[in-house]
């Protein structure tokens, strides 16, 4: 989910592409308006699914959207992504994905063959994530009143109580680890080097995935974990800005640590962007004590979706609340949210 | 959840309007494309709600889009239906709605005030119907790319293991008795009579409204309800036609026992429309034993949302797979489901 906490100035008469960044923007329509509104302790919480208690059982519930422009490109199409996407954050929060909803707004007149195809990939992928979409909804609206195609899954996994604090983060301490379970910025350098407008063929694939599967194992083998998140829209970079804000925590990255493909970087150079800020869609960042790094480093390692896993960091006790990169050159600079959108649609 | 079984011959090789309709293209959508490639026994079901088993407990979970036009209408906005319509969902399943997600696609440069007017809605309905907003996204498209807002809301109740038959219906006898609780086809007109294509004022008030206190007190009183569903998209016509086609059963309507308002009626009439097909967002139809008809009618009489409930029809042993409506002048004529969209964008 996408409502998130923190206090941000400043307000605009009208919604900027911004405002769906996942940066600075979008935080301040979660505080200024959703978050005083539908205000309740579950939503409060800032967790990626809503944490529920219901009589005999404990539940993890997430919504996202996917607008991602075009539908199809290297290693994924809106189909999947709308699978994967919420499936991760459900497993993020500790919890194993069950039941998926799917609802379609449809452009008029789109190609039934498109939506065919969209269909059977969400199919595949919740096969391969184990999990059912079990209810939906289909809209039609007229030609030129939305872009093909929009899906938004709505996701519940079943969540043992004792890893509640895995969502909240409220157990990391100075001295853990910060490990992610492989190569930055893959899915947001596909969806650009599939647009129209871009004359690259950079043959570069998105990484979107379900990691429930990385994340049980993971789970299985500690019982430590401290805090999980999958870095999508915003990067990696928004990832540790935010649990840096969030839990007034110093969080240190190491840029020579932190895994780029050739291919990644060299399209980030060109275009101009930082791949700390692109987004992924099969990347988890774990906290984990540092007397199970090695360990828990390895167990992802050795799954298919962790192969590049690396140890990018730690929490530490210097400049609570913020988050820094030391870089390759031996500099170090602050690790801020973005201010406004970077690449729209790229989810 | 508008995944619904039934066998539609016919194939488009682009999407028309009416594969929203609610209507057979939408059926046809569901059975080739949906059911074909997510089949699982719970989708398959049909319910209006998925029905699942979460160890200790019983859950209904449902999604719906909103992408009525205009935002606003009178009696009612998207904020305030996107609601209703996903708390009714939950409540017809005979569960009780507990907590909501929420998922914002936004159109770049929309007035922060009329989301903000649309959020606080929302806010005052989940107060009103007693649910909590727990979870939400929000997606922003450039300018064109949308029509100014669509809000998918998906929604999770609790439901006693006793009353999974009503969303099923498989408990309905001939001879049961059919009521509504109001009169019909009020949203449909109020969204038309707000377009401003139309230069109609014709004060019709949307029936917009969440159902779960109503249908709780109606379960509170009897434990023998066979069957709920709400009457939205494709109206009453659409539910007593479905049901009948997916149990085989015949339902007979009596045209002069269905509550419709001289200004619906009106109003239809100078369009070109079928009251029974126009879409309500605060309507339930309930199927209940003979015996029990008078006391259910009147608990609903009793309730605020439902002083003009009325008997319409039956369930009878002739035409099976068949609705059939007698009309005012004698005759009787069938009720089928719509073939195209007559009213795009109505929720």
């Amino acid at each position: 989910m996408d409502f998130k906490i923190t206090n941000m100035p400043g307000k605009h008469p009208n919604i900027l592409l911004g405002h769906g960044s996942g940066g600075q923007l979008t935080h301040e329509l979660i505080d200024e308006l959703f978050l005083k509104y539908f205000d309740n302790d579950v939503l409060n919480m800032g967790t990626d699914s809503a944490l529920l208690d219901i009589p005999g059982s404990s539940l993890a519930f997430t919504t996202d959207a996917f607008v991602v422009d075009p539908l199809f490109f290297p290693g994924g199409d809106i189909g999947k992504l709308s699978v994967c996407g919420t499936v991760n954050d459900i497993a993020v929060s500790g919890a194993k994905p069950l039941y998926l909803s799917a609802s379609f707004i449809i452009e008029e007149g789109l190609d039934y063959t498109i939506l065919k195809n969209v269909v059977k990939s969400m199919a595949a992928e919740a096969k391969n994530a184990g999990v059912r979409i079990v209810t939906g909804d289909t809209k039609v609206v007229e030609k030129g009143k939305c872009d093909k195609l929009f899906i938004t899954t709505s996701g519940i996994g079943i969540l043992n109580k004792k890893h509640r604090h895995i969502s909240s983060g409220n157990t990391i301490v100075p001295g853990d680890k910060i490990i992610i379970n492989g190569s930055i910025g893959d899915h947001g350098m596909s969806v650009m080097s599939a647009r129209n407008e871009l004359e690259l063929r950079a043959d570069i694939c998105s990484d979107s995935a379900s990691l429930n599967d990385l994340i049980r194992h993971c789970m299985d083998a500690s019982g430590h974990i401290r805090f999980m998140r999958d870095a999508t829209r915003g990067g990696l970079a928004t990832v540790v800005s935010e649990l840096a804000k969030s839990h007034y925590l110093g969080v240190q990255l190491e840029e020579t640590m932190i895994p780029v493909t050739d291919k990644v970087r060299g399209l980030c150079e060109l275009l101009g962007f930082d791949p700390l800020y692109v987004a992924n869609e099969g990347k988890v960042i774990m906290v984990v004590p540092e007397n199970e790094a090695m360990m828990l480093l390895k167990t992802m390692q050795d799954h298919p979706l962790g192969k590049t896993s690396a140890i990018i960091g730690e929490i530490v006790t210097e400049h609570p609340g913020n988050a820094w990169l030391l870089t390759r050159i031996g500099g170090r600079r602050v690790i801020d949210l973005m201010a406004g959108e970077q690449l729209p649609r790229i989810c």
